[in-house]
């Protein structure tokens, strides 16, 4: 007998009728003979309408209130989940985040959990009973409701899973599992069965959109395994665990990319101490978080500068850097959103030499130039222009034959 | 400075512009000078989605699961309105009925309040904000969700009231306060000034359904000044208080009628002790609620039995009451739901003599069969053929000069 740890999304719950399958699916594990709790989010569209009465009434919602509002979503899930359960013969119960308690420290709408008491989950799994958690909230010391953010209810359910030391927390989705890349792009990109969490970090922060990276965080945090599912589709999805589970270490894991960053240029800076804080610092000020950025040093005492943002973010940036251009006589501002970012992800690269020239060399041949690189322990990425994407993503996936 | 609590009901919030004039009018009591605590309904529609759902996913919802659900009704309310009030200036906090904590028993569906700690809205109140509380709802000592059942709200209303010692409980409804009875049936029925709390809840529960019974009780109970005023018009409403605090005391304050009901008879019984018990017995076990009961003895040892129940029970109680006839020996068995209950209810009456001989007098001017009459300190109610009603209620209104 094992303790899963289950969570249902949005769109999982999303009818009455999808809240009956996910109690069949529920019970397909009880029968297995291991207990269960579930984590459910709010049914899919509730959020969005309870956000627009809001923002109706008053256009930038106090967060406490947003808070006490956005949490009752779960709570109507828990409550009708239970109800299925039972009336297919299974004692369930329901709990809100108040209720469990999930401590979480003050900060309204996104709230960090700082402790779960499980002894009243405890008592109510040793009685038999399949428990059902509101994902996504929380509550202070103070009494004060909470919610956690987006991806709140994935980060609910691996903090639960650590609490109570389950044996297994499974994520399910409208996706069957973690791709070698995204199979839109690529046709016959391969479902992984496992992967490390510092591989599906690096995917997940590069756009593969899977898991939440707080939630992959905190399950390497406390080493929970984490599986994710399809709540549609059989299959075992892809269980994401700790490097030395992982028995057969591929080179490569997968591919990720992101279309949403823009490229920003400062070139001609007069090379001195202090000019790269002066480029970033006003930036950061601006709440506009910077990706990549690489500098190269001129032979004429000036050095340039190069770093993406999110393109959204790029007039802002770009506004900026032409104030600080000036103040530091710089020679020229250049943006580019016509680009990607395509990173090869892969724990194997640790102990492999040559992965980067392999990928430069396949990018190479296919006449693709690379703007900008950047690399990790385990992550090579590329800057390139956007109108490879899928050529080079392609061409990646084949030379380091991840369909296999 | 007083401190009012007022409630607004499900249609008074329905929408979001609803919410807003709700937003207005609780200004304007706090612009005069005065702490507000607001308890508020689910917006008018929402308690019947939720329902629909649960009764989709089990025909006979778990009343635990049913309170988590539907109590998520009022917590959207008083998130709304909260943000309404900040939105104009002024400060706001909600509770839900947990946080007050507002302490219930554990009856699923249909709690009963035991005790409100007021500790919390008190230093909320002296802090200078404007409390919204969510009707309807409490929380048992084992922190489990309960709800009040019907009127829940009024009652949630009423007593806060009573745990913070409010100068007034005003409950914002659809009508402008108690009317001397139906103007649908007498146009020239006139709105009460003020009504005492005995008179209301012989006028409530007659059918005139302003105020839930179990709020005047409560506020009777504890004492509270309670007012009845309408969320759309001006205008004072009607005070319901003590019979001190009445300094005029008028004969007849209104008079109630009820349609709902119908009539049974058991003729012939053979007349011995026990017999009584023996007819009302089997109905109460069936959970049918008997209203008026009268026995006249015959002359030939044998006695008849008349009683009303709620029409809706009328077949049911029809088929007991023959099984019973036939143990008991009785002659004949009929019922008759074309019938009509009429009563007078005034504080007056204890210190006037007749007012019942007027009553029937101007029944008798008019051919108007009295089928049964009963009566208790504040009221006269008679059971009269369902044809006569208007004119009935018309004729008694006229002749106690109710529209002066």
């Amino acid at each position: 007998m094992a303790l899963i740890v289950q969570k249902y999304g949005g769109t999982s719950v999303g009818s009455v009728e999808r809240i009956q399958n996910v109690a069949d699916k529920v019970i397909r594990t009880v029968d297995e003979g291991h207990q269960v709790v579930v984590v459910v989010s709010a049914m899919s569209g509730e959020t969005n309408r309870l956000t627009a009465m809001a923002q109706e009434i008053q256009p930038r919602p106090n967060p406490r209130e947003m808070d006490v509002l956005l949490s009752t979503g779960e709570q109507v899930t828990i409550a009708l989940l239970s109800m299925a359960l039972m009336q297919r013969g299974y004692p369930a119960v329901s709990y809100t985040g108040w209720q469990v308690p999930i401590l979480t420290n003050n900060v309204h709408t996104k709230a960090r959990i700082e402790k779960i008491n499980d002894d009243k989950l405890r008592s109510e799994l040793n009685a038999g009973k399949i428990v059902v958690v509101a994902g996504f909230q929380g509550v202070t010391l103070n009494n004060e409701i909470t919610t956690l953010g987006r991806g709140g209810s994935d980060t609910t359910a691996v903090a639960l899973a650590a609490a109570l030391k389950a044996d297994e927390c499974q994520i399910y989705t409208d996706v069957d599992g973690v791709y070698t890349t995204d199979p839109r792009v690529v046709p016959n990109a391969r479902r992984l069965d496992v992967i490390t969490y510092d591989e599906m970090l690096e995917l997940a922060s590069l756009g593969a959109k899977v898991l939440q990276i707080r939630s992959v965080e905190f399950a390497s945090k406390y080493r929970v395994p984490l599986r994710v599912l399809s709540s549609m589709k059989e299959g075992g999805g892809t269980l994401i665990t700790s490097e030395d589970k992982v028995m057969e270490k591929p080179l490569i894991s997968g591919i990720a990319f992101n279309r949403d960053e823009a490229k920003l240029m400062i070139l001609g800076v007069p090379d001195k101490p202090g000019v790269a804080y002066q480029i970033v610092g006003p930036i950061s000020d601006a709440n506009i978080d910077i990706d990549m950025i690489i500098q190269n040093q001129g032979v004429d005492g000036t050095t340039d500068f190069t770093f993406t943002v999110h393109r959204n973010d790029c007039p802002a940036a770009l506004e900026i850097l032409k104030r600080q251009a000036e103040k530091l006589g710089a020679r020229e501002v250049l943006a580019d959103d016509g680009i990607v970012k395509v990173s090869l992800v892969g724990i194997g690269m640790k102990s492999h030499a040559g992965i980067a020239a392999r990928m430069f060399e396949v990018l190479a041949e296919r006449g693709i130039n690379i703007q900008m690189i950047g690399t990790t322990e385990i992550k090579i990425s590329v800057i390139i222009e956007e109108k490879y994407l899928e050529e080079a993503v392609q061409a990646l996936h084949d030379a380091f034959e991840l369909e296999r």
